[in-house]
């Protein structure tokens, strides 16, 4: 028996010898001083052009929320893959205003509502008015339109971007009590993370069970989920977050493209909100080496999605974020190298407005100034759920 | 002698009690704690409302650069201004990359360069390509096809971004052989400071009466210049750069009118570049409260540049950053009150794209994300100046 464990641990350290260069060659450190840190990104990704269908016709929209993402983070990116990026690829740039009811230095809870729901209300809750009033968000419009729609994030399902659209809460630290509001949100492709606020739970309910009864086909692998090809889906593939990238490997994009999938059947359309949540941590952390990575995932997936939608020709792709993370500084770098130098000023949040991408029909209705809020009410007017 | 001295001593202090609470008012320290500041902002300026012309004729073309503008100091400036800013009228966003021919983080003379010429230069060239060969700018061109042009500015003109759009040197630091460049741009309206580099120079010679034997009308003074009805100007109103606002007065707003009303009579349209020079020191210097400061001047002059356009129906108005100063982040405030907090990271430029607004005719060739050097082509395209 002992003979067989040390068997067990000398393949799995051998495996490492393969595997561990793999996932930590792609960044080397160059220099520490503080929190000022230059790292060279040494393979970049391809990426793809897409041309704008002709077409006005909005019949999908996509919102593609990067937690965290401010114009550094993207120029930031850019550079580390070494002048090239999937967003360069779209033709409508806005800047939008990010405070929340009562904060100027907004948070993922009341920066999601007002994405989601169009009204601004206060720091921390989650699809809810300043007075604490559930509020209906644009996938609970789409859903009672007619419309499919889906969540995909690397979050906790119960964390404040993913809630926002799919639960109401006062505060979005509840979060048992946002994970059972899942049970009544109608959206048709749930993907994330965050198991244990669904059943190991203070109340001692199992909400797999609830969401099975519901007509959820409920997955907790990967692999289990990829073979689903019709139906409601609940995948929730890790207790908590799912590991950063290139960690957590390709299921992001794998989930997005997955939903567009099983979506694309609708007849009357749909909308679909895919989230690079863990952007944001990134930035809590002064971590840029994990930024680039978060960053890489998501500009692929944002690639991957402008093909699906160019073939499509009637959806409607619009990618910003909700507020920035971290006051970062590129400082330095070098494009053909993709060696970028940053610096973080906060472990917070910061004030600055954040760009918003639009790509596809009704994409110029995204141009301008203008408020978070309006990022619904464009949404809500081009696919007429008001 | 002794009594003279002493009242007049005496009446500068009484003048002072009376003028610095209007100087200085406006603006109350609240905290410091290293380079993060909080500043409270009292007044809040007006603003305007201004409505796209219909008509699809592109005229006349103005340029408006905030040297060292980025996104950050124009929501600070949003923030401080109470939440209103004349730059959210403007209906069409870019974002435009910034980097040098041979620099991740340029200087104004690369990036002033690249948007008077459409070539990337190297850090701390002007008007000259890589090889070090001059290179026409917008001035020059449209000077040759027969529109009038302008330069206003508030630095030194022999300081790096009107530098180049008038002058060719590898060094921005030759001062004294790019003021000799003055005599040979052709420019119509030439406003700002710096007079030591044409008459306190090296070779002795004195270049504002070689500008007048060339025809232009050389002022030292406001009242001199405002009383000019026709022809050349070339008003210089200090021995360096015009002093910090509010400290210099209404000078960068009248001198962005004046021109504006000597240009309208040209037949063939005109080319006008305005320039809030010193933005960029407040980020050098790490001073929130000069920033604001300077963003109201240069927002405020937006303004009226707009309400001068929106009459005029054939003038694209074109605002946007050479780079971002200081790596400024926003880390507070309230936008009721007018208050800002804010971090600087780098005492030199930073590396983030920086937005582009347009407004009028012509403005939707400014959307997306491109370089620095397509401002040139999109300006000299809608010119026909190539």
């Amino acid at each position: 028996m002992k003979k067989k464990y040390f068997l067990f641990v000398f393949a799995l350290a051998i495996a490492w010898l393969f595997i561990s260069p793999a996932v930590f060659a792609q960044y080397e450190k160059t220099e520490e001083s503080g929190d000022k840190l230059a790292y060279v990104k040494q393979q970049p990704y391809e990426t793809v052009k897409v041309t704008t269908p002709a077409g006005k016709v909005v019949k999908n929209v996509i919102l593609m929320i990067g937690d965290g993402m401010g114009l550094t983070q993207v120029s930031t990116a850019w550079v580390a893959n070494h002048g090239n990026l999937n967003i360069d690829n779209f033709p409508v740039i806005g800047l939008k205003r990010t405070y929340a009811a009562n904060k100027l230095i907004t948070d993922s809870g009341a920066a999601g509502t007002a994405l989601a729901t169009g009204k601004k209300t206060n720091y921390h809750s989650v699809g809810v008015d300043t007075a604490g009033n559930s509020i209906p968000s644009l996938t609970d419009l789409a859903s009672e339109k007619g419309l499919s729609t889906a969540v995909v994030v690397t979050c906790n399902l119960s964390d404040a971007t993913p809630s926002a659209f799919c639960a109401s809460n006062k505060d979005r630290d509840n979060e048992e009590e946002i994970a059972a509001d899942y049970l009544n949100c109608n959206v048709d492709y749930i993907f994330g993370g965050g198991r244990n606020q669904f059943y190991k739970r203070k109340d001692g309910r199992n909400l797999f069970k609830e969401m099975e009864a519901k007509g959820y086909q409920v997955c907790f692998t990967w692999e289990e989920t990829a073979k689903i090809e019709t139906g409601k889906v609940f995948s929730v593939l890790d207790d908590g977050q799912l590991p950063l990238y290139p960690e957590r490997g390709e299921v992001f994009k794998d989930a997005t493209l997955h939903a567009l999938s099983l979506l694309s059947g609708s007849e009357k359309g749909f909308f679909a909100m895919f989230e690079g949540s863990r952007i944001d941590d990134c930035g809590h952390w002064h971590d840029i080496p994990a930024l680039i990575n978060e960053m890489a995932d998501f500009d692929q997936t944002i690639g991957r999605v402008l093909q699906w939608a160019e073939k499509d020709g009637e959806t409607l792709v619009i990618v910003l974020a909700d507020h920035e993370t971290g006051g970062l500084t590129l400082l330095g770098g070098d494009i053909s190298k993709g060696e970028v130098k940053g610096h973080y000023s906060t472990g917070s949040h910061s004030g600055i407005h954040v760009p918003v991408y639009a790509w596809g029909p009704g994409a110029e209705e995204f141009a301008g100034i203008y408020e978070n809020t309006d990022i619904f009410n464009k949404i809500a007017g081009l696919l007429k759920l008001k």
